[in-house]
């Protein structure tokens, strides 16, 4: 019996055991200060009200015999997959109900959409970026090439005619810079993909941060992205549903490669290794996407953002060069000084008892880089903001 | 760009579709007589009142703010995976809890499980079987070696030693033939599988309808199991979780390949490539292994277990040859007359008006036989029973 060897080139990563580690050793010898944790990824404001209610009556229909229900669609109720055509109409993208593909998360879907692609694909990944990108085409065997997001492009990489690819990752609101690519950005991408005959997996999970209505929250605002892109999305950040787990995947039927639509091969996968998401929490997603839903999880991206807001202005009072803070939930910042991230880290804990992430945790290109989030309580973004002014003014 | 192109090797599966194309021909033909499908492999008796409770609970946790819950562990809470521990002390099983994986189902981790193994390996499927280790093992581009299943056998197959393997799906109870393994014969497909350094992927999804207390109802209950199997079970059937979708793997430490201990890499693939089953269904899955959840699952099964014992004893009654009807939902009779799986299928729903599945579409020895599930309401199995009697007799 042969193991999958790819997994053992895996690197580890201790990047939040560490930080774990540290805050404790930190709270230890300083019992007296409370550490406020500016790091965390995760939101924190509990399901609306609308969601509660939904699956609540969903869970009734479970137990009584008149409305069980078992095995659904391995794709997804029609109802929810409706629902979220109905959302891409709002952004003026017209969606076939078929194209969607209801998971259990865009963590589950970028990584299982992966199956359908051949392992000898080049995959080109931006750096910065989010771990499970690369860690995924490590474990396929994939060949990755690396473009540099920095702060001369704005953490916004852009297509290079001489670099090939076939298959292109693009996240926009990034995690972990918070940076947005515009429409033209966005159409240049879609260009180079059809050029080089690439899929673009376009990873639009903090798209409902973005407020600024010139920006697009979709790559099917663009022209030609129906030949190139999949897109993936979650209502982990959209409506707080990290621990209630249920996300999308459109793939539009233009897309074909090599004489084969790409959507018949994803519905294969789909069909054969899953079998849906939990019939209750598809009911508490589609109460996410009525009226009432949007206003209500709209209530909470609002807190968030006031959150980024105050991250985002407190750095500009203080000179500090970051991207990020509007359109999105997160703040990448230069380490002042010419600090490392992990300097910067031990030097805002130790000095401020505030705890963010490093930036070299996202990959080369975030030396020198620190991430700090929007999710935690207000209360604790205003005192730690008030901790980090005292320290570096 | 380059698909994988194993897909396009899948053959298309019309077994369902053209049973539903019949049933529907038939009945047009035929709006007097009500249709009896006793080929569903799906629940259709509600959740439990003790897990309908729990997860009502649990998405009011899910509404407030103290008591909201964002990412749990990959891998399952703690409490599930305490609770699965507890349910394996009662087989005399010992179990630590970073052996188990929760998941969203068998379906689901029998498929994804194949990622930490190489494409090389050579995969040992018995025939005919749950049609999901075929698909996914030619979607990895694997070499499949069948073992024949057949009356000769009882349909359980074992081991032959000049036959190599690498990895060997076993079902018991099995799924289409009901048919379940004693101990000695787990025993030697263990002992061939140690010689064969292959790993064994049990599936015992069904292991809650054997009430014969000298039967196996995990492998581990079998000497030297923890060397050589992963065992994955589902509650789709043991609480009617079709449709709500949790289920469990367990990889136990002794397992170790290549010097690598599997369990380490079933544990980085799916922290790297999901992101666990939604709060609310664990806490509805821990209700199940409660004691008063047994019990209540318990009367689920014994109300499909008796409609099992109406089918097979009309078959016996009948001089049909079947196996399964006992310690399994699952019927297995051999069609009478030398009729085909087909053949009979039209008989029994053109004399009849009865729906049951062809043999023939669970694999090559299935040609001949046909499938009953207990699955159905009693009085549809008694009137069902009724039309065969009177049919056959």
């Amino acid at each position: 019996m042969k193991i999958n060897d790819n997994y053992l080139k895996l690197s580890d990563s201790y990047l939040f055991s560490t930080i774990a580690k540290k805050v404790r050793e930190h709270t230890a010898a300083n019992p007296e200060q409370e550490v406020i944790r500016l790091g965390i990824g995760d939101v924190t404001l509990p399901l609306a009200p609308v969601v509660v209610r939904a699956m609540k009556n969903a869970v009734s229909e479970m137990g009584s015999a008149d409305t069980f229900r078992g095995y659904g669609e391995e794709q997804g109720c029609a109802f929810l997959r409706q629902a979220v055509c109905g959302y891409y109409a709002k952004k003026d993208v017209a969606l076939r109900d078929d194209e969607v593909f209801i998971g259990d998360g865009a963590k589950s879907d970028l990584g299982n959409i992966l199956d359908i692609f051949s392992p000898d694909n080049k995959v080109l990944i931006p750096d910065p970026v989010y771990p499970v990108y690369v860690d995924t085409n490590i474990m396929a065997g994939r060949k990755i090439t690396y473009i540099s997001g920095n702060a001369g492009n704005g953490f916004l990489p852009m297509p290079d005619k001489n670099t090939k690819a076939d298959i292109i990752y693009l996240c926009s609101p990034n995690n972990p810079t918070g940076a947005v690519y515009n429409r033209d950005q966005l159409a240049q991408w879609v260009e180079y993909a059809i050029a080089n005959d690439a899929v673009i997996l376009f990873d639009s999970a903090y798209e409902i941060f973005v407020r600024d209505k010139a920006l697009p929250t979709s790559i099917y605002q663009v022209e030609g992205s129906r030949q190139c892109a999949i897109e993936i999305c979650s209502l982990s950040k959209t409506a707080g549903f990290t621990g209630t787990r249920c996300g999308y995947t459109v793939v539009p039927h233009e897309l074909v490669r090599g004489g084969t639509a790409l959507n018949a091969l994803w519905l294969r996968r789909q069909t054969t290794k899953f079998n849906g998401v939990p019939y209750i929490v598809q009911r508490g997603a589609q109460a996410v996407f009525t009226d009432e839903g949007l206003v209500q999880a709209g209530h909470n991206i609002d807190y968030y953002l006031k959150n980024a807001r105050i991250i985002a202005e407190t750095l500009t009072e203080l000179g500090v060069w970051f991207t990020g803070g509007k359109n999105a939930p997160y703040i990448w910042l230069e380490c002042p000084g010419g600090m490392s991230s992990w300097e910067f880290f031990d030097y805002l804990l130790k000095k401020a008892g505030v705890a963010g992430t490093p930036g070299a945790g996202f990959g080369t290109n975030g030396e020198g880089y620190f991430r700090l989030t929007a999710f935690g309580g207000r209360e604790n973004v205003i005192a730690a903001m008030e901790r980090i002014r005292g320290l570096m003014k």
